[in-house]
């Protein structure tokens, strides 16, 4: 792959040494001792693969700096891009690139991302990974359009550069059946209000197995409100107050499922016993430390991080093919994580 | 500043002019229509201040890459991390470097740090900042001794890296001040049981507000367990079964805090009319999603993440001294957040 380049790890897998290794040799650190057989060898290797340590020298030679650009949405807010940044590090890193990240605002005008870009553009990357906070549509700044740039959880608004986003009406469908074949027959969803992918696909999923099954879908069942613990609590105890309660809710995130724990309690329902629960997001510090764990949806962060920088690895060496990617967006699973909040019914 | 050298921020200025056209006159970016003569007022700043477009030409020149290397634990699963990155990033950006970004594991042997600052080297990064995820010492890696380098949340074992830490005892203080001062006078600590800085500092606050204002301490009331939310409930349980209980409880995080709310709901006692609570670390998945919202203490990643870039960039320019910083910590403000959990007792 042309983007490679010749790697440290590469040298030291052909001298049959260690990266430290290696580094100690091509730089002449001081006051290390190795062998000078050892040295030769690692010399030999390095000549052999054409590899300098001087890296910003080998960029300025081939015009290519080893850096990918990643511009990343409140890093600062939520373990979300923490996971995104992760993945595209750690994918990165095998393939000898190096990450630089800069963090964007949610709402901003547009301008703000340009800038942000171009600041990317500034430093001599290769190419632009851009990754939103959730799931949603973007349209794109002009400059990023000069650049091999890939969307994370984000489809192009114009459909010319390639993205990754969550495969929301599988995960519904990986919750809903769980609740399902647990023995619920009559299952609320407490859903976001929001006019984004997310809500639209995860209803589909579930419509889609409650039809698969057989089983009657109860409009008044499916609520909505924005898409945090209050209104959670609020649609949870709308729900639950009704004489003809269901047994299990779906909700769209952890937090509205948070809001219907606290309804439960007030309700004095056990759960899982009296109420099933099944969530979103796998936000650790909510779903593992709630009473019981919140069995949840993960959303796959960490894999499209990876799934990104690898497609930009193909797309730089000619291996894939931009227009291709970029018409229909690459969906990755979102598997259930399952702790402890559902149950059959206790009617079963 | 040696360290800083010209940036693409002081041609703008000098010519009046955005960054972004700057980069565009500078790049001769094609399709950007710049009057001729802002651009010849653009190139006339660039030569004044002697500021070429290619930044790794010129860090070739003059041998500095503009690089830092921030190596992070655990970027992925704690928001915390996001905060330093975020502090550090805009902190670099201010100075015109940028930061790359390592993230490294917690339990580390110390092959896998050494390694990562390897990486870090081999990308001629021209200073580490190295960023743990909870305040204590650690032994340095020793590769990291021979380049420029700030510790953030942790104290360097062997006395010679500079670090910032939060101010523990003061993040205590406002906390255990704030229950007194609304009336409380019997108040339980749910405190760690490692042996780290914040288990003994906060103590430490804890007492030294009670004594300031002559209230006695229940040692009986200062319980001890891993600090997370279930061992929470189970200490919260403990104190608040007894005939005597406590009308305030501070925690020594939030999760325990969590722990504390279910404890208190299951014994029917109303948060804060009952029972007052305050945290610390201010997670704000936690603290603003419980009923009613936590009142807590906020750690100062952010910030930490500021400082330890100021101080790289003083110190490599020779403003501030590396051995006096490295001498005695510097301890960040760990300010009080005020939400719902506090209120005064009812007997009062």
């Amino acid at each position: 792959m042309a983007v490679r380049g010749v790697g440290i790890r590469d040298v030291a897998e052909l001298a049959g040494v260690s990266v430290t290794t290696v580094s100690h040799v091509l730089n002449d650190t001081e006051g290390m001792r190795v062998a000078p057989e050892t040295r030769a060898r690692v010399r030999e290797a390095a000549k052999t693969l054409g590899y300098g340590p001087n890296r910003m020298a080998q960029a300025l030679r081939t015009n290519r700096s080893g850096l990918i650009g990643l511009l990343s949405e409140e890093i600062a807010t939520t373990p979300h891009a923490g996971r995104i940044i992760l993945g595209a590090q750690n994918a990165a890193r095998a393939h000898d690139l190096t990450l630089v990240i800069i963090n964007t605002e949610r709402e901003s005008s547009g301008t703000s991302h340009k800038d942000d870009v171009q600041a990317l553009i500034d430093r001599q990357v290769e190419a632009v990974l851009y990754a939103t906070m959730y799931h949603r549509q973007v349209s794109l700044p002009p400059n990023l359009q000069g650049i091999p740039a890939v969307l994370i959880d984000s489809t192009d608004r114009a459909g010319i550069v390639p993205a990754v986003v969550p495969d929301e009406v599988g995960g519904a469908v990986a919750a809903v059946t769980h609740l399902v074949e647990a023995g619920h027959r009559r299952i609320g969803f407490l859903n976001n209000d929001d006019d984004v992918p997310a809500t639209h696909e995860r209803l589909i999923g579930f419509r889609q197995v409650m039809q698969q099954h057989g089983l009657p879908i109860d409009e008044s069942l499916i609520v909505q409100a924005p898409s945090e613990t209050l209104p959670g609590y609020a649609l949870a105890r709308e729900v639950l107050d009704r004489p003809d309660r269901p047994t299990a809710l779906f909700c769209y995130n952890d937090r509205m499922a948070m809001g219907a724990y606290r309804a439960a309690a007030e309700l004095g329902l056990d759960i899982p016993h009296d109420l099933s629960i099944v969530g979103f997001d796998n936000q650790e510090l909510i779903a593992a430390n709630l009473f019981p764990g919140l069995t949840t949806v993960a959303l796959p962060h960490y894999e499209m991080g990876v799934w990104a920088v690898e497609t930009l690895v193909h797309l730089l060496s000619g291996e894939a093919e931009y227009k291709l990617l970029a018409d229909r967006p690459t969906r990755l699973d979102c598997p259930l994580v399952i702790r402890g909040s559902v149950a059959p019914p206790r009617d079963n």
